[in-house]
């Protein structure tokens, strides 16, 4: 059967996160809805991964299966002006080898995380960036964000009822940069443990706050409890930036 | 009396605009309020300017009077933990000169209108910019947006009910700029008139999507006629970034 492929972009706020529930406020659902809108029944979609409530997406993609061709130009008009209600925007939309699997051919994910790091809190930008009002030691923090390049056990920083089978990740990219008064943490990945990006950006905020010395973060991945974690980062700063193929 | 400078950054999405109006959901009225709930009682704010519905602030200015001393900081913070339920945040507040006024003593303010120059409707950014799916030619705009520099009769591009004597003002800065695929326009003058940025973004639109020869703009605005004005760029792209004094 005809199988497409979508990227599609998201503000997270107003949705209990990615992954379909009963009952659920989900971005899958509400995309499911706008294809029945459209007249596409019983579309049913498959995220290159979940992302947790108020976790936004700038290149989220997923995959569906439709028995008849589609034209894609048009699909994206009509899907958008159901989806704009909500702040969802299908970025594209093409046929795929019927065997692609948005979650399972993902090669790498990359993750994006923006602190605002001044003394008054976003307005513009509101649930869109973490507030931290004091002032965090950027330099810091980029020495810190190299300790978690490589292979890892990372059960540190992974939430306590991540389900992933082995706590080990590899990073090929992690990296702390700055924009005026914003501090952009990218992380890249195969996949990712449940809460761990979060856990990480904590884990730099500690050390960038001086709560944490870099010694004092390479202790606590290698301890490899979670009660070892610093204080997650709130969801509203974190992007899906893409997914590599 | 004591007079006090603030600077502040808001959403106007959620609002009828600056100006305060009989029972009006406008910013003015809103920070008003804030000083009330921290004790602060019947203080009037006069700011540098209004900005309409819907139009976005990074700087702007307005100015007090409040008869004792006060520690800025803590009220900073006191009208920031009101303020941010509904996307308002005061930047910075310090005590002025006596004669201080927010408006009369601007020299220049600076407007930015942002585009997002791609098919789909933006989910991240909706309400802080006008999505145009056209391809327009960021080439022929730049060369458009500098007709505008230096004085000029803008009668065509402000509105019929601008109540300002004169319709003659001075550009001192006019310039088109690329990010990604949002177009950014940015311009500066001691002052404005009445949907007189607007007018003008609509009339750069014109000219990169080609409805518009540079020769047609140049014509329109010597014309000096407001039914030669293109559709105004909506506010939802406008931002007051700053105010110069």
């Amino acid at each position: 059967m005809p199988r497409y492929k979508a990227t599609l972009e998201y503000d997270g706020t107003e949705f209990e996160g990615w992954q379909a529930q009963p009952h659920g406020n989900t971005i899958q659902q509400f995309i499911e809805k706008a294809f029945a809108e459209i007249n596409l029944k019983n579309i049913k979609i498959f995220g290159s991964g979940r992302t947790d409530s108020g976790v936004h997406a700038l290149g989220q993609v997923f995959h569906f299966n439709y028995d008849h061709d589609l034209e894609c130009e048009k699909i994206i008009l009509g899907l958008n002006h159901f989806l704009k209600q909500k702040s969802v925007s299908i970025l594209s939309l093409e046929k795929s080898s019927e065997d692609f699997d948005a979650r399972r051919d993902a090669v790498n994910r990359i993750y994006l995380y923006k602190i605002l790091n001044r003394n008054s809190p976003p307005a513009i930008q509101r649930n869109k960036l973490w507030h931290v009002s004091k002032k965090l030691n950027i330099i810091q923090m980029q020495t810190a964000a190299k300790i978690f390049l490589g292979e890892h056990d990372f059960t540190t920083f992974r939430s306590i009822s991540c389900e992933a089978k082995s706590p080990i990740r590899t990073i090929i990219h992690s990296e702390i940069f700055e924009n005026g008064n914003e501090i952009l943490y990218k992380i890249k990945s195969r996949s990712f443990l449940q809460h761990q990006v979060r856990s990480l950006v904590g884990a730099l905020k500690f050390v960038g706050e001086g709560k944490w010395t870099i010694e004092d973060l390479d202790l606590a991945l290698k301890s490899k409890e979670r009660k070892n974690c610093a204080t997650p980062a709130p969801s509203c700063g974190l992007y899906l930036e893409g997914v590599e193929y």
